[in-house]
């Protein structure tokens, strides 16, 4: 088939999924938005490059919608409604037709998803790996946002979904580990669809605007980001393991191979949201999340004192890592 | 120099440049802006990559200016204001702790001179080239800007600036044409230093919004661009050759070898405004271009029926060009 030019492959590919009035099909430079009055814009740029944060070969549809998912999971961190996005693609020497139909099929499944049309951005050309720059544009109705330095010791922590399923699922798609041939096929397929699709909580924004002290998304690590929220906010936390939320297929596996709860709680990739709630709101948050279906499970508390959240274990014990967080840098 | 973290390297380098309180000196997953009431925003995002779009060697302060102003340059197309900017920054495993301060530098010194805070991005390593990836994000006041599709037949075609500087620099940074080493050392260096600089015509903003009724920015060659703006606008145009405001630099420099005429109107890297302007708008149009200091010339008009730009040799015949627009894809 043969390559198509620039404007060719935005008209083709990308200008479908340019469903806002202001965005003008993708024929202009720049896109116009006008927000509804007395809301506020909430603003967030993350990036992907093959064989950092994805496989080369992992199927197109699912580089596309991890893509917008990590940058819609801070988004409902913040408590806000998507409103549009913009997108950089450098695609590599040997890009192929066929994977850019599957990269513009799941953005665009994702876009109707999660009503997010796409407002810009460029395609473009480079020498080295494919690199997806994502940046996303939501709203809120005021001023305000939960930030990482609200928390108050005596907060309690939520946390939606379930802990640990993208760590464990990059580990099935490495495929070298002797537990990934041990559990289910239904749990591996779990972790890996997990891996590879994370899914924001968009519909649990409303309840962290209107209850949480603080609130982020979890994307490099559970023990880590309480770290960095607690650190923002000036004080420490208390993280019960016990009361972590697994998925069946993450049970399945820590089962077989004990040390990977330290992996689960430790490894990224999960895109939940982590919230710390006044014990006062805590009734309401979780009613406002359960209305919207969201499962969200309290698994601790803010404490005094800054340091780093202490990790009890069933027995009463402290659990100690080697590393709390996960890095790509 | 030991390698920071990627939090610390964001606390030295960048976190100085988050100026705007929504940012929260980039301790934050996302930021919160506000914008003005009444105002709409606009949004675009271009990438740059390096040895694609500018040379690995390059002054590190000039690649993060240039990666700023190419965006700024679509704001003041579409008449709008600057109010902050993301950038994600792909660092290729060679990284050295000085460039990022060199492009650190380059990025406060032009976020002071545009008055354009970091709101937020992404660092991130990739085994390939450097990658930077910015949107921009202004605002208008009311909820319209000038589109490509606005001209009509009789409008003027004004352009900012100079045309060709750019295009000619790369040629000069280049440095294996023979003119290079036979025009004066300061033409050489303004065209080189256009190259690596654009300057985004920011100050033209007002002039354009109040009176274009079509403007893009000029940054694939003048006359691709204004093919793309009159077939946007289903019309065509006429365009005096002799009216394109050259640079005495590329005067020089066409001096010596006439053909460069053609590189430089069709060459790219001018980041200047082509705006279509009524009659009846044209003198107020060019009567606040000049209170703002920014040179604007008429180089032609839109005409009736589709069709490509038809360039007007000073004796009367049509010069025809082998292409009309540089593409980097």
């Amino acid at each position: 088939m043969p390559r198509p030019s620039e404007d060719d492959l935005i008209a083709r590919f990308f200008a479908p999924l340019a469903t806002y009035p202001g965005a003008v099909g993708l024929t202009e430079d720049a896109a116009l938005i006008s927000p509804p009055p007395g809301t506020s814009l909430v603003v967030t740029a993350d990036a992907l490059v093959a064989s950092v944060h994805f496989f080369p070969d992992d199927p197109p549809d699912d580089i596309a919608r991890k893509a917008l998912r990590v940058n819609l999971s801070d988004l409902a961190a913040k408590g806000a409604k998507p409103r549009g996005y913009l997108r950089s693609l450098a695609l590599p020497e040997d890009w192929q037709v066929e994977w850019l139909e599957g990269f513009s099929r799941g953005l665009a499944a994702d876009g109707e998803a999660y009503r997010i049309p796409l407002l810009g951005g460029d395609t473009l050309r480079t020498p080295g790996p494919l690199t997806i720059a994502v940046t996303a544009i939501g709203t809120v109705p005021g001023a305000a946002i939960p930030r990482r330095n609200g928390a108050r010791p005596g907060d309690l922590l939520f946390v939606s979904g379930t802990i640990g399923d993208g760590a464990l699922g990059l580990i099935v798609r490495l495929g070298r580990a002797a537990w990934t041939g041990r559990i289910t096929t239904e749990s591996a397929a779990h972790l890996l669809r997990r891996y590879r699709r994370p899914e924001p909580r968009l519909a649990l924004a409303p309840a962290v605007l209107a209850h949480a002290s603080a609130a982020m998304d979890v994307s490099d690590g559970l023990v880590g980001d309480i770290a960095k929220l607690v650190r923002a906010s000036g004080a420490g936390a208390e993280v019960a393991i016990q009361d972590i939320p697994l998925s069946s297929a993450a049970r399945d596996a820590v089962a077989i191979e004990p040390s990977l709860l330290d992996r689960a709680i430790t490894g990224g990739d999960d895109y939940e949201v982590v919230a710390a709630v006044s014990p006062a709101e805590a009734q309401a948050f979780e009613a406002m999340a359960a209305a919207e279906g969201v499962a969200v499970t309290r698994i601790g508390m803010v404490t005094a004192g800054e340091g780093p959240p202490r990790l009890i274990m069933r027995d009463g014990g402290i659990l100690r890592l080697e590393r709390g967080s996960f890095s790509h840098f």
